[in-house]
């Protein structure tokens, strides 16, 4: 049996010689952190294995934009699966709005009368509808070619000028964006806005799971990333069901927990009954907050890969 | 300033007397099961309020089919969204399957090999994929003239004999369902499973979202009900934006917490800042699962409305 | 395999009726409140079982302060370990104060400057501490004869005219109340501000220890339930180490979790390992608020016993 | 209104550039890393601040050790207020003995047969107690020497050699420990197993409160930083508003929650109702787990002081 390996810190230290520390103990969350690097830089060197990502939660207006488009522009991973609010956030930003630093006290009343969106402290100008709407307005010929969501996207993000966006750097770097309920969403609201107005929109349901399915059934092998849970999470755990080895490799960053048996919050142990993990595989449940632990992760993994 | 009541036991105590002690503490968690049905009431009773209840999370694996297939039964609400998790599992029982008592420590191993899928403590045994093949097999050309995603799972309801399933129920009371990601679910690769054998299915994304915002901006007076988060506690906030007034009224039940920024841990009045919760709207935020609470709460509104 | 049981909610429902549908499901949280009870019922109704009650957390300012002094005057357990903030809050509100119902928005700057301290949201006016500094300087020359923390509190108790005051329920009933760090209390304060003015104390650490592992090692079996974690729960766990046979029952009800490693959220199976739990005991984990499932266990309760 | 800065990640970056990344963002609990690292520095930067640090949870078998043996020996502290555990924890790795690594899902009936103790997914050996009677049998004359709490743990920390102890630390740059419920842990047990055998210890309840209350009365500014929350954090609370400016800084890590009422939840800003929190003090609350933050946190801190 291992001894739990107590942490040195030393001056100077790089995040990847802390993360490394952290994992040597063996024990509680810290090492999760570190174990979740191990696994990432494992499956990012498997040459056989497909990554897919799901990801839920306000992360861009958490300063989590750049670390994802970093992710995409690197081709870490090999499908994309978020909500529709990140991407919304995502084309804010690639506009030139920005998120604001706001404060979870302040008066919700105060804020609706100055036209600011309130995400727990971070704040959003009403006024983004706007330049969306004149991007949607403009692009929408082209968009509404599109026959499933995933080339909707791809199709947005050829549009879109800012490299640090999600939606360009998932085009550019031809990596599939999944989002299941696009429709939940102020992109979604814009669609509605232009179908309102006459214009067309012909993607049908269903189009993009067969596109999801067929990667994870022609994949040799499969790893699974998730930051959050939700809808990704369960549409990428769908999919492996439907891999020939079901997923290799995973790690999952929640602050959800698996008592109130819910997909959000469920093990990814769990995901062994139903054929989503594969029973050998490799896979850590970190139950922290991804705003704190993903720059941790990704500055380590940037050392390794 | 009020005095915070202590609560008063007694022998042979109703679930509505018991819940109205609670209320009258005025303070923490216990107070706000009290104040939640008092909205509720409050909220059915408002002949000009229509309510939209969101629910995510494994409810039925939980218990709480024939609570939810009572609330449409009764027609206390306007509008359902849930995910395709719970109508797959709806569905499930309907066809006379039954999620099984479990334990979060069993063999996940062995639980594959017996074909049994886990949900933290509860099970459904994979057969049941078979029985819904069969009925999407049987019904999939009636299904398939559906055009949106509530046409669909009204049909769907309308060829279900258990009167203790919510999509009968919805169908017999015309109450719309909507379902943003029904492709992220167990009914999603039933028709997944026909297309791929060159069945159709025509519906286009956004149509549903046209109907639930048509409904959300005539009603004179909107309550919101959210029985977790995700995509059917946000799709139902997007709708409030539209909706003249706003939620006039709100209940919250949720595990998650505002501090990670996600929209499923979001306080109700937060929405204020948005314009999805009126300000002057009553709302409480109960942090508790809802198998715990709502049996409480629905046992306690029953004898009220 | 069991079936769940889907929960049957049916107009006019006694408490009691409600639980027992809950614990019918066998499954989630919800199951784990009507489990909670059933052991209740037995190691209440197991002549040889003495309980030992740990609790933690604001429940007398959450409106719980009858329920427990129910318990205490019903003699349903033979040992309370509890924190000094609660015998602080019980005192307070045998003097005659109330805590109020306050917010948890309110702004604590003015909170301040009128002398109301907040817990959440409820308050307790600082004056409280007049009425408490009169009861020690008039009580303290009996008091100073206590040897020990649990014959202070039963001195306490005896001095105090309310009959809904859980110290005073304890001295009635001679059942023993341990609190391991009554320092660290506004009752503690007031030893010390009598001390500071010359007066003696003369308890000594480690004598109440005696006792309460005493109480353990001489009983023939042991019950464990725990409100909340912290101190009281980790103390009870302790003696139950010197315990001939573990204990043999066991309910906890904590908001805590397993995976940070603390006693508060340490699941009752764990302590099987340390020989605090007995391997064939009956217990069981509730993930949830006190003040939502207390009133609702001891109503159902108090049918039974 | 400040803009979220989007977070950069460069190769080879130190673990002080990363938090500084981090607090840019302004928002969510990422920042609240950076901002905790901030007002941390500026406490210690401090002359006229003494800083109490306040620790609970299991933070020894999480690897925590050298982590807070180093703050102690680099005197970053005036005054530490811990639990029982984490002193015992501390005093079985002085005597050589190590917490292990194991898993949350071994079998805890196992375990008991085998001697070891599981704290979630940490474990250790029984013999430790063995070790800690000898220890304690050899040492006790001296140790019954103490009056205070305070003076026994500086004594047993002179009597350790193992320069990564904290309790060695403390007593080598005479850094006051308080304990305020020491007999809820194993050394409390020793000490009670000593005075079942006839020998004495005299210390009375009530004396290290004297002198915490004295150390907050006389400093000019006082600095609180909590690791956890339980009577650690209470107690600091408490002597806070004893002290002339209530506390100017203050640094909360927990896990805990503010909704459920109780002292580990609260958030740093209630302390000012109760002049616990200076009202323009600087303060943050990070909600996130110890193990997965203080590493982060040192590290970063370690190379600005």
């Amino acid at each position: 049996m291992k001894k739990v390996e107590q942490i040195k810190i030393k001056k100077g230290m790089k995040v990847d010689e802390l993360v490394r520390e952290m994992g040597k103990t063996g024990v509680m969350q810290g090492s999760r952190v570190g174990k979740a690097v191990d696994i990432l830089e494992k499956m990012i060197k498997d040459k056989n294995c497909k990554i897919f990502l799901g990801q839920a939660g306000a992360l861009i207006p958490g300063g989590m934009r750049n670390i994802l488009s970093d992710i995409l522009r690197n081709k870490l991973i090999s499908v994309f699966v978020c909500t529709g609010a990140s991407l919304t956030h995502d084309l804010a930003e690639a506009l030139g709005y920005n998120h604001l630093q706001g404060h979870e006290d302040m008066d919700d009343k105060e804020l609706n009368k100055k036209g600011l969106d309130r995400m727990y402290n971070s704040l959003m100008d009403n006024k983004v509808y706007e330049g969306m709407e004149d991007f949607f307005e403009e692009n929408f010929d082209e968009f509404s070619k599109a026959k499933t969501v995933r080339e909707l996207l791809w199709l947005v993000g050829s549009n879109i000028k800012d490299d640090n966006s999600i939606l360009r750097q998932a085009y550019l770097n031809k990596i599939p964006i999944f989002c299941p309920a696009l429709e939940d969403s102020g992109i979604g609201l814009m669609i509605w806005g232009r179908l309102m107005k006459g214009k067309k929109m012909e993607i049908k349901l269903f189009e993009d799971l067969k596109e999801i399915v067929d990667i994870a059934w022609t994949c040799k092998k499969a790893g699974v990333v998730y930051l959050g849970g939700g809808v990704p999470k369960n549409y990428i755990q769908q999919a492996m069901q439907f891999s020939p080895k079901s997923a290799s490799y995973g790690v999952q960053i929640t602050t959800d927990r698996a008592e109130y048996g819910g997909s959000s919050g469920a093990s990814l142990k769990e995901g062994i009954s139903w054929g989503k993990m594969d029973k050998d595989g490799e896979f850590v449940d970190v139950y922290a907050d991804t705003t704190v632990v993903l720059p941790l992760i990704y500055a380590s993994l940037k050392e390794r890969v």
